[in-house]
């Protein structure tokens, strides 16, 4: 990794004097705090000139400091989850001075990666990972005899919400492993967080007594003793009664074998220190509820709307206001922004139509249709999984639910796409947002896999459409009676390409391609978005004097056989071009077409190699990938000069 | 689906005229413990002679006629979990007549399934689906104005473990939708349950005074009281404290928003009528917390071990003895039991290897080293999320595990395979149990995709041995310190074909295939165990004066360059065979290859077509696939002949 130091960012006393954790240990109270005043502060200086997520880390400022003092990192394992909150963590643990380069290419990771810091002790980008992980540590010191090692999940109430959490915190309430999970309660994921559990630890939060209602009851049942022996013996029986029973398992966590401890303020980072140190003590799984504001201690983003001052770009520290670039010219919209008023769109026309996403409404713009018709579209929390087995139970009914899933998320709903709904040809409709290299977010969140484990898939549909209208038309087509399950549909962050997008729906025939232009010396065929690429590399081949035929396949499954007979039979030179990994997707179902029906050309394939991409802008990471314009044209050159062209291989 | 009628089993009196639920309606108390009676002997009956799951279905019997009973089936929807406990429910629909074709090729299927009859509403096999499933047809209906409908959960409390049914669990509670859970709880998955959940559970069924504490303490209250105006005022407060906050919030499905009701005995068919009837006309989410015995009501399984009587196979119901059918020579042992003593063998040698199974110890042999080394091998429950995500938890403190989960049942880990190992590079193993058509279980549990979602994946290695000689050696190469991360091992379910197969451990190097022997009209290449079909199709060829070359692929990623390089130049004719979809498969990974290096050759591919695959005998399925030993020599043939081999294509 290339950093260029000197930033230009001036941190202030104390934390310019903080290189590692060890610089903290020997801190008083009061430099504490004005350590988490200075940390915060930096971290406004630079998100609002560099972008980046803003509210998750500054609300954990003081947890971040309180742990990092209290605990013997990095030999004690802390693990963030999500990790879109540990900014602070990073730039307490050597990477003050290259914060800079958060985000940006040849950068440091928005998110806590081994191979960064060995401070960083799980990788993460998805949610909810962080209790299985820090168990499987827990576990592990506990058979390598490191019995002074300590393990701290930090998780928020949201990822608190994903199966895979649960999963780990049944597991480790039966282990007797050295396992802390600090439960970051700030009400929210990105959007408001939803569901029982939430309602449940606003209730332990809000009632305030909850917690001191034990102690409560114990002294007044002291009280009641007083009257005598016969009211001593019934204050002792209902004594009994409570402790063997319903005081042990009051609490949810606490039927779950943890020991439970809080509600704590989370910005006390006095408090926080204290309560941490006496945890150290505890054997055995624990929970510590730390109650957190999302954007704490910015004046803009406390009073502000906590979705937006999640990520909110650039902004003026000063005033608050966000910095929004006005282009001189209309431009395209995102596709997202086309996802969400076409749902609402089709959903007036059909009311059988619903929605469904998990935790990502302002991400895939549900909220569109959340606003517009509350009672069809719903977002059910962090929780892929059910968002699909849901889906699967809506369609058997009869209704029509698209179920709208990041690329890299969906992976955490396969087998249900395979089991519920593909396996039963119900009529559900995927849209995959985030197809394809996704940016800054990085590997975590490219979603390079998709075409490949959904064409797999028998009964699945699987399309991306290259623009806007394209969409709109999957999307209209997908929903048709006639239509037959299951339709899948993929599309990129990030901006489309037509001004006038809001076109009449068409009809799309099924696995029907698109021949956008003929030509001589060889075909390219491209799937979603990229073809756009393709567009632009045919300018610069034409400068070249080279004709390139243009193919929109539009459908990776079912393919467009007859395109593919008119392809074959023309041209003996092809390129395929997919923002997806190349083992295994569009460009590998075209080689299985040339296969079975015994076409010889040279083909290259063009998409995502066999690595993890890391992040930066998508033109970067086309750069990176070997498909961006200029390189598709280098790619045509070398295949009509019949060289071999070394992009085209994937090992 | 053909079934031949008439199967010499005969019915008790009552149960031969029940030819739907609707035939329940009438039945008094007397009538319906009769009818439960005949239910069971029916299921001992049948399953004694033709084989299927047994205890599951035995210990719910008084549960599914109380539910025929109570409610209106098929407009209420009844949604079984995991589905093997289903037998009686597919006797009381219309199923008595055809049910000895249970599991049977092209009879009727071992879970329900929507295909098959109305009263199978959604589709099982893979567990913790139900409450999801069934939240999406209550939240559908709430939604059509069907007021009157009842939406039914059935899961155990094994299943209960699983996240899917936290998620669902966790969005049901905020839906005020019809919706009821009924945890079947008997302590098991196949093996016994466990985690923290099942000690809950447990705490609540033992303790007797769990519900009715609550009870007790109002009562308690109301005495104290009575002491004078000081008491009655601490009474009061006391009251208070708990009315407000613990009390509601006493019991951890509570905590979720769900209305909790039971423990109710699971075996008193008369109460559970009464009580479901109540249940009717209480709206919301509730769950009815039911206990059951597995196996209850016949003698061996109620006294014998549940997890034999799982699937015990064939058996005299008289005696209880499990038939074993002893062959007259020594046979293969089956891949199962091969990597579980291999697992003991390789711990024993290095002292990093540990074991990770969800809930299938017995299921994939691990219980041999959980026996042997019960601190080194985890049953993490119906959880592969976790399994996956503790297995990198614990190679990141350095140790080497083993993560042996099901094929089918991986793609509910496919996020975690790629996000939290292979992103990171963590030295887990995997080892794919029932990789390939897993026989009579169905669509549900083959393993048809697997090696075509982990080739996509980067820093994969994908491996498959064709015997057990392999399987050891793969399963050795993984753990040696020089190995690269991340490896995986997939094999299938059953039998092996070497009697003498525990030799001594030998290296394989990473990406090398084997030539079993050279040919001249054309090469088969083959992934695993098919590799042995191909052996049998050979000596077909031979019989037909034709000479084929045969290659083990050994691993489908890294590919074998050189070999292929080898196949290539010298073969213009090529079959692959493989276990597995042929939709971006080791085929694809084969055409890939040529394509990257400007082979053109001939090339058939057989493994599962684009369809899902029914249940059956694994050879029956092999035929229906087009990949059995008659087979892979007829297309060989046709090859030869240049004909185009249909079998080959996918479409």
């Amino acid at each position: 990794m290339e950093i260029v130091k000197g930033s230009g960012f001036v941190p202030g006393e104390l934390l310019a004097k903080i290189n590692s954790p060890a610089d903290l240990k020997g801190l008083d109270q009061t430099q504490l705090q004005q350590l988490c005043d200075e940390l915060r502060q930096y971290i406004i200086d630079l998100v609002s000139v560099k972008g980046g997520h803003f509210g998750a880390s500054l609300g954990v400022v003081e947890l971040t400091v309180a742990l990092h003092h209290v605990f013997n990192t990095p030999y004690d394992q802390l693990v963030w989850d999500v990790g879109h909150q540990a900014y602070g963590h990073k730039i307490l643990t050597g990477r003050r001075d290259v914060f800079h380069t958060n985000r940006v290419y040849k950068g440091i990771s928005g998110f806590p990666k081994r191979s960064e810091s060995v401070y960083d002790t799980f990788g993460v980008g998805h949610s909810s990972t962080s209790i299985s992980a820090a168990l499987g540590m827990a576990v592990a010191s506990r058979y390598l005899n490191q019995k002074d090692k300590h393990h701290i999940a930090v998780i928020g109430d949201g990822a608190m919400t994903a199966g895979l959490a649960f999963e780990g915190l049944n597991h480790a309430g039966v282990e007797n492993a050295n396992l802390l999970v600090v439960l970051n309660d700030n009400c929210m994921s990105i959007d408001p967080n939803v569901g029982a559990l939430k309602e449940y630890l606003t209730d332990i939060t809000t009632s305030h007594t909850y917690n001191k209602a034990k102690d409560k009851i114990w002294e007044l049942l002291g009280k009641i003793s007083k009257f005598g022996p016969n009211a001593q013996e019934i204050a002792s029986k209902v004594e009994n009664a409570f402790k063997t029973t319903l005081l042990k398992q009051s609490n949810l966590f606490e039927s779950l074998k943890f020991r439970y401890f809080g509600p704590v303020d989370g910005h006390d980072v006095h408090r926080l220190t204290q309560v941490l140190a006496d945890l150290k003590d505890i054997p055995g799984p624990k929970l510590l509820h730390v109650l957190t504001k999302k954007g704490k201690g910015y004046k803009f983003s406390e009073e502000g709307n906590e979705t937006v001052w999640h990520s909110p770009g650039l902004f003026n520290k000063d005033t608050g206001e966000i910095i929004k670039v006005v282009p001189p010219t209309p431009q395209p919209p995102k596709y997202q922004d086309v996802f969400g008023h076409t749902m609402v769109e089709l959903a007036e026309k059909n009311p059988k139509i619903v929605g469904i996403t998990p935790a990502m409404p302002s991400g895939c713009s549900l909220n569109i249709m959340m606003k517009a018709m509350p009672d069809r579209a719903f977002d059910v929390g962090i929780a892929e999984q059910h968002a699909v087995t849901f889906s699967a139970g809506l369609a058997t009914q009869g209704l029509v639910p698209y179920c709208n899933i990041y690329s890299s998320f969906m992976q955490r709903a396969y087998d249900q796409v395979v089991h519920d709904v593909a396996l039963q040809k119900l009529k559900v409709i995927f849209c995959l947002d985030r197809g394809g290299l996704a940016g800054a977010d990085g590997p975590t969140h490219h979603g390079a896999y998709d075409l490949a484990y959904f064409r797999s898939i028998p009964n699945m549909i699987v399309s991306a459409p290259m623009n806007e209208e394209e969409l709109r038309n999957l999307m209209y087509t997908a929903q048709l009676e006639e239509t037959p399950a299951c339709f899948s549909i993929r599309y990129p962050r990030g901006q489309g390409v037509m001004v006038n997008w809001k076109t009449p729906f068409k009809k799309i025939e099924i696995g029907k391609g698109r021949k956008i232009k003929d030509g001589k010396e060889l075909a390219i065929l491209s799937i979603g978005h990229p073809g756009n690429l393709v567009t632009k590399a045919l300018e610069q081949l034409k400068e070249q004097g080279i004709d390139a035929a243009h193919y929109d396949m539009r459908f990776v499954k079912p393919l467009d056989e007859a395109m593919l007979h008119e392809v074959f039979s023309k041209y003996q030179k092809i390129i395929t071009v997919e923002d997806g990994c190349i083992m295994g997707g569009m460009g590998s179902a075209v080689l299985e077409f040339m296969a079975d029906h015994g076409y010889s050309a040279k083909l290259t394939r063009l998409g995502i190699p066999d690595q993890f991409i890391e992040h930066g802008e998508q033109s970067e990471l086309y750069e990176e990938c070997g498909f961006s314009p200029n390189q598709i044209a280098t790619s045509a050159v070398h295949l009509i000069k019949d060289q071999n062209n070394k992009l085209s291989q994937s090992a």
